[in-house]
């Protein structure tokens, strides 16, 4: 059997399998970072890392690395989480672990032209605190310590406690950047959490990059009054101008390739059935690929909740919640993913990715790409989260396909 | 002076002013039904009707009826209300008090064909125990003892505790319908409590009826997911299908004539910046003066929240919260309302009346009509409430006119 073919694709299965009944079960997987379970995981990983031929050490910031040497220091990086949302799904984060741990028990033995390493990131739901992709962040060097030192999780535990019962001070995590010294390529497998391939009846799909994310909060204001006393000419109603925005916000969306406008919370005052509604606000979220189709559709948005406030009658402001920059992938790695995807399964399909991953820390800083397998209907962040046993087989095919292509790929540009 | 210029305007602007103080101020009319207040305001009255030669009562609703007997016993009744709601207008039910008063003043003494009435209704606002038209209901035979019995104010206080203090026994108040053994029509002047009048810049207006009104709770169904993984064609957004329902039950109403459709409140699941809406409820108020129109509105209203919610991959079911009849007001007394306020400002305009009113209570019994003069910009329910004082005099001087008209027609029509 060539090396290509030498993972045992059931037998990362059966693990899944076994983490779960480890760590998770009917009500779904209870592997919060930084928590007893997460570390039973932990745990867990470490020892079917032992039976491999690696160096394994835990960074400043909480991150499991695993290191097989090659003939260059220039290292690949095959990244995953083993932490989940409480009551989350079996495959979510965990699946990239496991796949990387077949990939490694092949690879590792042989001789290759640069390092393998795996990464298993603390921390990436935010579970507890509210704070996702921590350990990634703190590794890529976005992470401001002071901006989560005030994070308490639901017991008013705060997050630099429960980081010192794992070992981690909040102050030094940012020193796990030293881990990126000698990094080349980073590669991710991650369920889709979105429809898009179980829609095209595909296993496996090239992912093109994170969104970027513009999210306002969106206000109306009229004057409320009798809703039988005032004719309907003689209204201000900001519900109805906060209504016929969002329905233009989604149009304007629809009719674009692939982005997305998202309408979340919505109040309004007085919300009583004896009034029209004189206030009302709402959230807008936006996300495209591409800076420049970000900036156009916020600024279409505005354009039409200002003309359509006007014509109601109504004053319109924007306040700005969070926006973060599209993160592309390589194009490079694309090519080598799809490819892997093509060999493995037929057909690929790229798409981008709508939730954030710890790939887009890394891609600030290195070629990184992401394979997405398919979620069943979609479901993610649920323990009714699920993807074909075949699929996932494939796809641990495909990602060690992808890894030995990216150290070739590594080497030809490093020679 | 001849009978229909007789009364004294200015006197009665006046009493208005006096009643403010003794009750009112600068954070508005302090009147809530069954409170002391209310019984001061109340004693106020009696002392004024006292100087007038009129039969004083009150009944086992609490209502004050005051009688000048004419040479039949068929009675016109002038009604209106002293108690308001907290923080209240100076015109808001205690208009048509002191104008019928002045009425009073001008006619008790003379030799009339049928006899007048003057009653001021208990707790027409419903302001303390949220049920309105207490008083009227009562009288009208419309009142079930049972449906207001467990009513609890913010203190915790029982209705039927409240109007025992006040002489009133919840159980006899029905009792109070001898009172309209020989009533023959009902007269109200009120303040609009709607901007109708006010940008016709017209004084008075002759009200053709109160309002039918279909309340419902509409709630569409879809599914909720990620505002980043479902692309714009796969979402299920309750949301989406509400607004574009909201906006149509809207535009129905604005293209039919003198109707009203409202959302009121909006409610939606999971209400947060990262997911579109998987459910959504929201109120809608629909009032037409005609049955038949507010049947139909219903009707497109309900074919359109299916049509859009099927558009959305929504479903969409209703809820009926609450439903009255049209009230319309008689047209002979329409006829005798215009005349007398052409007599008094020149012009006048028909409208319908958004609120309800206890004259809605009695036109279910005998004819009778409303008059309206305007409120500044439409404000109601506040201390902002007003209306120029010169409208105000115009206002005493038409219910006087129209009371003498319709003593005459009442005259005429039993003879």
């Amino acid at each position: 059997m060539n090396v290509e073919e030498a993972v045992d694709c059931r037998r990362a299965v059966e693990e899944l399998r076994e983490l779960d009944r480890l760590t998770g079960g009917p009500e779904g997987a209870r592997r919060v970072c930084w928590t007893e379970e997460w570390a039973r995981a932990r745990e867990w990983l470490r020892g079917l890392l032992d039976e491999i031929e690696c160096e394994v050490e835990v960074d400043e910031a909480g991150n499991l690395w695993a290191t097989a040497p090659g003939d260059s220091e220039r290292a690949v990086i095959l990244g995953g989480h083993l932490d989940s949302v409480p009551n989350g799904g079996w495959l979510d984060g965990c699946l990239n672990i496991i796949a990387a741990l077949e990939s490694f028990r092949v690879l590792a033995p042989r001789r290759r032209p640069v390092t393998l390493r795996l990464v298993d990131w603390a921390d990436e739901e935010g579970a507890r605190f509210g704070r996702s992709l921590l350990g990634s962040s703190a590794c890529a060097g976005t992470l401001n310590p002071d901006e989560v030192r005030g994070l308490r999780d639901r017991d008013g535990v705060a997050l630099p406690d429960a980081l010192r019962e794992h070992g981690v001070e909040l102050d030094r995590m940012n020193e796990s950047h030293r881990q990126l010294e000698n990094a080349a390529a980073y590669l991710e497998l991650h369920i889709e959490q979105g429809p898009v391939l179980d829609r095209l009846g595909l296993p496996l799909g090239v992912v093109l990059g994170t969104f970027g994310v513009e999210r306002h909060a969106v206000r109306f204001t009229g004057r409320h009054a009798h809703s039988g006393a005032t004719p309907m000419d003689a209204r201000r109603d900001a519900f109805i101008a906060a209504a016929r925005s969002a329905v233009a916000f989604r149009d304007d969306a629809a009719r674009r390739d692939d982005v997305r406008a998202t309408t979340g919370f919505v109040n309004v005052r007085p919300g009583i059935v004896t009034a029209f509604n004189g206030w009302c606000e709402m959230s807008l979220d936006q996300r495209a690929l591409r800076a420049d189709v970000l900036a156009d559709m916020l600024e279409v948005a505005k354009e039409n909740s200002g003309r359509i406030a006007e014509e109601e009658g109504c004053e319109v402001e924007w306040e700005r919640l969070w926006r973060i920059e599209p993160v592309p992938f390589d194009g490079g790695l694309i090519e080598l993913a799809e490819e892997a995807v093509r060999e493995v399964a037929g057909t690929s399909h790229r798409l981008p990715s709508g939730p954030l991953h710890d790939a887009a820390e890394m891609a600030r800083l290195m070629p990184a790409v992401m394979l997405f397998v398919r979620s069943l209907r979609g479901l993610s962040h649920t323990k009714e989260e699920d993807t074909p046993v075949e699929d996932v087989e494939m796809s641990v095919r495909a990602l060690h396909r992808l890894a030995i292509k990216t150290m070739d790929w590594v080497a030809g540009r490093t020679s």
